[in-house]
């Protein structure tokens, strides 16, 4: 039986240019490594009005309980401007002990170390190890997630196909891999705001209406003061979770005439909150701060995740435990950082986060150490081995 | 000696479709109606780099001084959209008392008007006046105004032509023809500014370095506290200039991903500035507010034109004078609007700006009234006359 290899699967994985709502053979590549090993490979493609359909993929070996699911995603962000790259985006170049490529965090590696730590524990243990191990694999989670592992755990819930724990292969670790991993998550909420005034000649600024510095000051009133600040913090945290971050993602006016005040500007900004909010609450406090500043403006709220926390007990205890054993070290629980599609399985079995480490996701020159993707290989395989005990 | 109708002649030049850098026949239209009055007329061809060549029109009629030029252009602004016109932009319809098309106020009809006023006068006084006249006109006013009349007034320095005074032909006037003339023009400054920090995930804003709150706080430093401050007012005026304005013309980041915090964000502003202030001490007002925000910023300033100001005194009185004996009102002194070739002029001779009212200037359905080419005809012809008295 061929184990997968996971630096090579990895490299596989990365050369597929699976830019969401894009594939480029990804899931194919991923189901070549497993169906060897005894999983039963299933796709699932989802679409929706005014968005791309995207292929999923449900790899499932065993039929009883209890039952592992590994979730994760072989959809990546945009590389941006390829020529800044240290090396091609999508070639998955190893060098200086680096795997260089988009994905090779978030999270290419993640979901080919699990491959790979299944395909060691079944070559061990054989398939009847009592018990299931799944892989849920989408194509939707970098952009709108509407199309992927959401729909899947429908499909399966309502076929009664149940999940006993769920690990999700999100990068959650911060300076080692397994020195954190993510008990909850804050929620998410995207603006977008349009300021409209009238456009007219910049000689003659009484007659226009200028909407900019209206848009200018709705935006810095949601900013703090100091240069120091990278990001606003609306609140001061809670128990589990940080202070609640704010970041304006972008703003737009396309004027191209340096002698023309235009008529309109927007802007995005995303907002991660902790459980001392709701979407709710957030829209209000916005919209008393757009109000103070006043003219014509409408804010497009959408609502992305809400927090969620699996309480500290069995599951977290075991992956904790798993983590020990290979690194030596626990590891911390954490609830910071971004939404991920844990905010889907929340409602469907207990899950934690772990995988590699995060620094240099979404960023241009994201990489991964060679050598902690066979660590990530390892302690995947503790958790399926701690997850299905030999009996006797 | 045929003395050109101002009517007709503004037809004619509004029939020639000389859109910028088009000129299609419209320097022959006008040179064939200057040429029978003794008009000696030179055509100066210029172009750079770059830029689309042009052709200008420098017609003179006596050779000694006091030399009075008219300065002018045979250019116009696109029409738009033509379908939108009530009458075709360039056939130059009379309807309802007015003449309709492109150019019907800025400017062939003051191009034409002062030729007609010069025919006027020449035929009751004869080419032996005590002086010259001339007419300046160019075909690149309205766009680049590179090779039109700040390199046809070199020429005529450089070959010891000079000039005793000028008026430039803009529309000036408000409400009705001769209500304002210019005395001067605020000066015109674009300013491009570039923030820069590191891309990264929104979840993680203390990993990434988002520039787009520091762009937001160096706009908000450019602009005025309150609600109802249409453009922010840098200074308060002068004796004769209003406030310089700023507006903020466009904002653009161009992230389509709500979840990644950019690395950049651009922003263009134009400053019309009075006599307080220089380009350079502009610019020194702008970094030292953008260096108090910090961080990696560009600014790339582009000086469009330094304020100026033709004090009042005889020649303003000469012109004024003129005008409130044909009008019976004397015309304001104005600083305000766009700028203007008078802003070249002026390094070379004392200069004023009188012309039509601006309403509808680079509208859709530009328009004059017939009667008041006529007024601006006997302006003209009043301005010609106070500037050549009969002796005895």
């Amino acid at each position: 039986m061929p184990v997968p290899d996971p630096v090579a699967l990895t490299q596989a994985l990365i050369r597929c240019r699976s830019v969401t709502p894009a594939d480029d053979g990804a899931l194919a590549a991923l189901e070549a490594a497993l169906a060897p090993l005894g999983f039963r490979c299933e796709r699932m493609r989802f679409e929706a009005p005014g968005t791309a359909p995207i292929d999923n993929l449900y790899a499932r070996i065993g039929t009883g309980g209890p039952h592992l699911c590994f979730a994760g995603h072989t959809d990546v962000v945009p590389p941006g401007d390829e020529s800044r790259w240290r090396f091609p985006p999508f070639e998955g170049r190893i060098e200086e002990g680096r795997i260089w490529g988009r994905g090779a965090c978030d999270m290419k590696s993640a979901v080919a170390a699990f491959a790979a730590a299944a395909g060691r524990f079944i070559a061990e243990r054989g398939s009847a190890f009592g018990g299931s191990i799944s892989l849920l694999i989408t194509g939707d989670e970098e952009a709108e997630a509407i199309n992927g592992t959401v729909k899947v755990l429908q499909a399966l819930a309502s076929r009664g196909e149940t999940i006993d724990a769920c690990i999700v292969g999100e990068p959650s670790s911060s300076e080692t891999v397994g020195d954190t991993m993510k008990i909850g998550r804050r929620g998410s909420l995207t603006g977008r705001l349009t300021v409209r005034g009238a456009q007219g000649h910049v000689a003659y600024p009484h007659k226009a209406d200028n909407p900019l510095p209206r848009l200018v000051r709705m935006l810095a009133a949601l900013s703090p003061g100091g240069p120091e600040a990278p990001g606003p913090e609306i609140d001061g945290g809670s128990t589990h979770f940080d202070p609640s971050t704010l970041a304006v993602t972008t703003i737009d006016v396309g004027n191209p005439a340096t002698n023309v005040i235009p008529a309109e500007g927007r802007a995005v900004f995303n907002i991660r909150f902790n459980d001392t909010w709701t979407a709710d609450s957030l829209g209000a406090w916005l919209r008393d701060r757009f109000d103070a500043v006043g003219g014509d403006y409408t804010l497009d709220l959408r609502h992305g995740a809400d927090s969620f926390l699996t309480a500290p007990g069995e599951l977290t205890g075991r992956v904790a435990g798993a983590v020990e054993r290979v690194t030596g070290r626990r590891p911390a629980f954490s609830t910071s950082g971004g939404t991920s599609d844990a905010r889907f399985v929340k409602d469907h079995a207990p899950v934690v986060e772990l995988g590699l480490v995060n620094a240099t996701i979404h960023k241009t020159d994201e990489n991964v150490p060679v050598e902690e993707i066979e660590t990530l290989t390892r302690i995947y395989r503790a958790v399926i081995e701690d997850s299905f005990p030999e009996r006797g």
